[in-house]
């Protein structure tokens, strides 16, 4: 926000670094009446997302991604008075190797979802996005066709120094864009570091993007991403690799048999599709569609939201207890030193934790 | 340890609650020249350990699992000394769902380690176990044959509040165990909360059991572990249930191969056998073996002990930092009312969590 005195609207006058400023000449002569342009308050912006309007939206939005502290202020009394309006959408977390297709099925997938009458905020989580380079992930230019529905929001991952604050102003734009009414939020992440957990922690459902394997060389998957899956969704099913795609798609099904039900009771589901040709897209959604029936009629929707506010609570506090800790740069040598006595034998792994933290808590006296 | 006043050595006389004390005589007359139970020294009990004393092997893993202030300082005395004669042992670690044979199977697996000329320790990780009922791992009732052996040492898990306080001392026995000789450590578990997590991070190798399913209802295995197998080994492969245990070992492979590879590089294996018949325990024991050979060539071996080592320091750190946070009464109280602000919109989950965090560092200052 640029500070006022270097504005146009100071009467007649403008104010330019190194410039030559013009002579004074009477104020009243040069005067344009127009209107200043006034900072937005928490209700200002809180009122146009209730109406919709993108343009807050998206300022709202950069403000909960913005470091600067008076954003941040700014940022979470919208989100207070934004939470009573929240909670009223699908959320549904999106994630598959690289090569999956993931990004031409999400505009396959995206359309379809407006084409039913919704509106949909398309958002990421990549911890690794640097705001200079722009995160690959929620890139428009790669979403062609959803890009240029006017009810669609896609915003790239946020860049927040660590997945923990990713996640939380993902989260955070969650509830923005509901109160928006965004009635379907997808959250795609890629596979980096613990981004599908955090991202599995903030949806109701999970699909996974698989692809068919060619020959031995199975495509695999990251590990532990299987049992999170509500759905896995084999893509490129089209042309010659039908055979393949079917193939894999029963050997997922024959997988998922041996594990036992996720704690939705739900039994995750192994579908085909093509999203370039634009196969099978209805029959991805109707069983996404049969999974919401299922978890609102037996209670685990609920449930499992409120599991996941708590679990931020925790997760919140956890990481800060941590961060608190590991970021003390006496503490970090400390622990250099008690690492090398540890994997030389010359002190028990427990002891050595011990030491440390007694120093730490007597430190926080101070 | 019972105090020496209630001990029978106290020249001639008996303490017990609650009867009558023999009339005073003199005690020269009644001085049996018994020879004194000396208080063992740190030394004493390393210096037995290193001779394989089995005896002094076991009460120093009963000074390991005590309570009691003065026990832990001299265990962890002791375990100081043991350090430099540790890690030269196949650490195994057994899981397998309740009614897979496993005892039965630790049993037999254990008699084949030992006809190869070895010393077998069995431990076990039973977060739920209470003193009083004892544990039903580690139950040496339940593993006949190798309770009877002298090159065996059985003990059930150490109670210890909480899963951190049982893994700690499982560790700890693993020391004991092998500064004593033991060059084989089971460690058993069964599926309850993380204790799979927990004995993953302290062995070399991670063992299955499995059952064959009955038609359509597999014995289905708690999320996470499958991923986590080293190899998987499908029990009561005998009679007429060869054809299905068969089978099952074919539908694991298969989903094995759905799968990344795990950070070793090694291929899990699936195997079938009967612990109960002794069938094919030669080349389930040559699996692992070489995966032994495989992983101490890649260099894997060490790296992995390494990585488990710095693992328990940060892990006693985080669990210790939480602890000292969750167990404040007054904390404790602010997030009940936390999580009802949370659970009802009516305050973020971040916002929540930093006016607990502050109030707690602000606290810590005092």
């Amino acid at each position: 926000m640029e500070h006022p005195e270097n504005s146009e609207e100071y009467a007649g006058l403008t104010v330019n670094k190194g410039v030559q400023q013009p002579p004074m000449t009477n104020p009243y002569l040069n005067f344009k009446a127009r209107p200043r342009r006034r900072t937005l308050t928490a209700a200002d912006y809180v009122e146009g997302i209730r109406k919709g309007d993108v343009t807050l939206l998206s300022q709202a939005v950069t403000l909960v991604e913005s470091q600067r502290s008076e954003h941040q202020a700014l940022a979470q009394e919208v989100i207070e008075k934004c939470l009573p309006y929240t909670g009223n959408s699908k959320r549904i977390g999106i994630t598959g190797v690289p090569g999956a297709g993931k990004s031409t099925s999400i505009d396959v997938f995206g359309l379809h979802v407006l084409k039913q009458g919704g509106k949909l905020a398309v958002l990421a989580i990549d911890p690794s996005s640097e705001r200079s380079n722009g995160s690959i992930l929620g890139d428009k230019t790669r979403m062609e066709k959803l890009s240029t529905q006017p009810n669609a929001f896609i915003r790239p991952s946020p860049s927040a120094g660590s997945l923990g604050g990713v996640a939380r102003k993902t989260r955070e734009t969650i509830v923005l864009c509901e109160a928006a009414g965004y009635d379907n939020i997808f959250v795609e992440t890629v596979g980096v570091g613990q981004s599908e957990t955090a991202v599995h922690s903030m949806v109701d459902f999970f699909l996974l993007i698989q692809l068919a394997g060619t020959g031995d060389e199975l495509q695999g998957i990251k590990r532990g991403i299987m049992e999170m899956a509500d759905g896995i969704v084999i893509n490129k099913c089209d042309g010659d690799n039908v055979e393949r795609a079917k193939l894999a798609a029963a050997q997922f099904r024959s997988a998922l048999h041996l594990f036992p039900l996720p704690p939705s009771g739900w039994t995750p589901k192994v579908l085909t599709y093509s999203g370039y040709y634009e196969l099978g897209i209805d029959e991805v959604w109707n069983m996404i569609d049969q999974y919401f029936a299922f978890v609102r009629k037996s209670g685990y929707f609920d449930e499992r939201r409120r599991e996941q506010e708590k679990y931020w609570m925790y997760e919140t506090i956890n990481e800060q207890l941590k961060r608190n800790f590991y970021t003390d740069p006496v503490i970090e040598e400390m622990l250099q030193a008690k690492k090398q006595m540890v994997l030389s034998a010359r002190q028990s792994s427990f002891v050595a934790a011990s030491e440390v933290l007694d120093y730490y808590f007597q430190k926080l006296k101070k």
